[in-house]
């Protein structure tokens, strides 16, 4: 028999979430969207949790779950909704998905046997994530120059997932690319991808050079000294996760526009973020042996 | 001796075309834009005709020349200045570059025996400016979507230069792309470079497919009849010079969107087409052997 | 009705052929090669002229279609046919398609009403090969060489075809490519596609830098003072036709490896190559209306 | 003070180490190569052991160090050499580089205190030469098909060092590669470098499509129920070190032409595979604080 989802909350990454499973063939209910905002058809659409005349096998929680560690975060709707009550919508044996987890949500789970499942840490969610992020990242940069990404002496700082993705992009693009990068193994990538490579140690010498950098490495690599030797026109990019790469205080002083881009995935690509969501939870589920497909 | 020239007119291309004149070593002046536009530095900024006290080798019209057929366009200042006053700017043997002269300038300067060269109908800023339109057609492309570019159907009307710029830019990205064309050697061009390929005459029955159309052919080909086979939340975006490619008024009326760009390499990488004039320029005087370099 | 094909001669190419027009659902009798060299199952294979007791639509000669000006060009038959002898096979209105054919074979059928079509004059069909010999000079770039292609300074002259699809396969490697051309336009492309680029007549001055060379132009740049400012370890890769772009002579005295490949996409692909033929084909069919498909 | 370096046996890839030593500002000897071999020039070039009238910093060893145990590995030497000889060579507080020590000759330089690094053991030597490989592996692949690479079905089985430069460098070519690997993470990698993907459980419903195989993996995944599945004509090409990832005997009896392929660095690129050692070993000393540069 097929097994039945109830999406709660989320912004619009969960509604085209809702839309992917009913794609797939599973049978959705979705609760805290305001009406227009979930396609309509095969998507069972609730108004109230008092609407579910029955209980599902799954439910997704947003991402983060709750802003306040205890209601469902959700954007779309004007009503509140702890996350408590959705318990009693699950089977016994249920689970809930969910993007991290406050420690008491996860404990009030656990204390009725309902196992939870973050998402936002399969590895594999970060890659297809780091997809959008880069293409965002790339976008903000088209936006914010008045020059083309081609011809452009281009600095990425970090070398994991995020910053493949952009050399990936990049490749297409006719721009001249070099990856700055603590770990011998991450220069030896950055070669190996086409780029040119610098140690870390050894920015400084450079940094003049670069008309566009992004940092995606989670420390304050540009620093106040280092922000000093940019060029004025230099665009700083920074997809690093809080604190975030760059002395954005200095770079305001000095005139240097430094913009900090979080949760890109949601903002510039929220169908495909969504979807995303969707190819995790069937991995997830594919591996415990509960894959419908 | 160092040649002079001088740029009167035009928009922010113009003020960087100064500027790239000034760096690959040329003496330059600057008419007709208003302070704080044209870099300082090596560019000498006259206020007016008067201020200039000899006679220069180059003139450098804007593109297009003049909007009413007498007055250089000036976007960027508050006056006006007829083209015929700036032929005694020039020397004997001097010569007037420009983009698109109209008929009447063209002769007024003919009369005079100053030689006209349109920059703009030269093939190689046709190439270095379609780069730039590609680039702004794929930020157009992923603004007004919300899904990533990598993942999309996409469908590129034409083959020639805008959309073999196209095709190397997606092979960055993950998207399947398909282009459509008339000419078998085109079609071998898709195919070579990695796109899937098809007559303009089967393009209908494949219509619905795509999330995302280019059309870089100068004819309506997505005609009312062919764009009520789209799919309602495909994106189309035209390319095309005057009269356009599309039937605006009928894809207004199916609710699907259609933006027409125009003139993009002025629009979202001025910077960059204004050093695309300057290469055009030295090319052409190289071709004179008349080269500085 | 299904129209009927009779294959007569050539290589590999022309087996390959026939049996993708047989994949194509075509009719297809072949003529001229030895047991075993056509995949047998669908294929109709004729011992000999006699064996044949109907007319065909279409005669497919080989590339060239003779050797002698008289006879079928058949190196996998061990028997002669005069190419005169194959009007009889053709039905009348019907076309023989061949490749370079010699103006007394020409000739020949002309007086015999019969319509003689070069697939090998098509563009599409040197676009489709342009791709074979670029993988087959790249072939033997890696074969003739201890490095990888990766990390080398390629110098690629001239900007056609054949050295598009060379630049568009290196772009999957980490080289650093050069393009040399005359025309403006060609080094605008090669600055678009993401190489250096540089003047033919500047060429000297940095011909000691690079590590393997691809000559595509149809006219000898590298003659004996070009050669001798090369590196000795320097790998040259003439793919222009005859005469050749490369003075062999003084190459093989100064003991730098030069070598001339002709023919490649039939060398080094010949199953490519013979479908290439095969969608020329049917180009040319579709463009009259007598496409089968 | 320069360090001083002894290259001590090893095949040409140790010729072209010593050079780049040398290039690199270092005091290189070289011991066990027949005269020829070694680049004449700026390296010191020794007849035996004896020659050496002082002692090395560092002693470089060849990969692998010893094929006995007992003597250091010298293809291009007629005589031999004990491993222990060589400890006399170096300096108090010397290091010993060298390919996968084996335990008793690692023991023995220990008893003498002298530190061993294997250099075959870092990170950025595996991706460095996983580059290599995936050229020899598409060169083999062009040398034992008779059609282009683009335009084919290929699979790569596994997604880690070759398998992602096999995918960057085929992104060249037009082929349509599918990727099949266990970890969704991996699958997720080739979704976003733009692969198809499948599970390596699901492989068997699809291996009749490939023309072209690279297996990667170290286990036996084409084993001989799934070779049955393959076309005739497939082509499968095995990176995986020993025991291999193929069951050849059943390739073979079943016609299906498979290699095996180990060490295609030091192969097809021994040049490249010796400038490889020569960046890891600069990038082990730099850490360490005892980097020359």
């Amino acid at each position: 028999m097929k097994k039945k989802y109830l999406v709660a909350g989320g912004d619009l990454r969960f509604a085209r979430l809702a839309e992917y499973l009913a794609e797939k063939g599973c049978f959705v209910y979705t609760l805290g969207f305001d009406s227009g905002i979930v396609p309509s058809g095969k998507i069972h659409t609730l108004k109230n949790l008092m609407s579910l005349n029955e209980r599902v096998d799954h439910l997704i929680l947003p991402l983060p779950v709750s802003n306040d560690g205890v209601n469902v975060n959700m954007p779309y709707s004007g009503s509140t909704l702890p996350v408590e009550l959705l318990c009693a919508a699950l089977k016994e044996n249920g689970t809930a998905f969910g993007g991290r987890f406050t420690d008491n949500i996860k404990e009030m789970f656990a204390a009725r046997n309902i196992e939870t499942i973050d998402y936002s840490a399969r590895e594999e969610f970060a890659v297809l994530n780091a997809e959008a992020t880069a293409e965002g990242a790339l976008q903000v940069a088209m936006e914010e120059t008045a020059s083309t990404i081609s011809g452009q002496k281009i600095l990425i700082i970090g070398m994991g997932r995020i910053a493949k993705m952009l050399v990936h992009i990049l490749g297409g693009f006719n721009a001249d690319v070099t990856v700055a990068a603590r770990k011998c193994s991450d220069l030896a990538w950055a070669e190996v991808y086409g780029c040119k490579n610098i140690r870390i140690c050894d920015l400084s010498q450079h940094l003049g050079e670069y008309s566009i950098i992004f940092n995606t490495a989670p420390a304050v690599i540009l620093d106040g000294a280092k922000l000093r030797l940019l060029d004025k026109g230099c665009l700083v990019i920074d997809l690093a996760s809080k604190p975030g790469g760059v002395d954005f205080d200095t770079a305001a002083e000095l005139g240097i526009r430094a913009v900090w881009l979080l949760s890109l995935p949601g903002r510039v690509a929220p169908l495909t973020a969504g979807v995303n969501i969707g190819k995790t939870i069937f991995n997830i589920l594919g591996e415990r042996g509960e894959g419908d497909e």
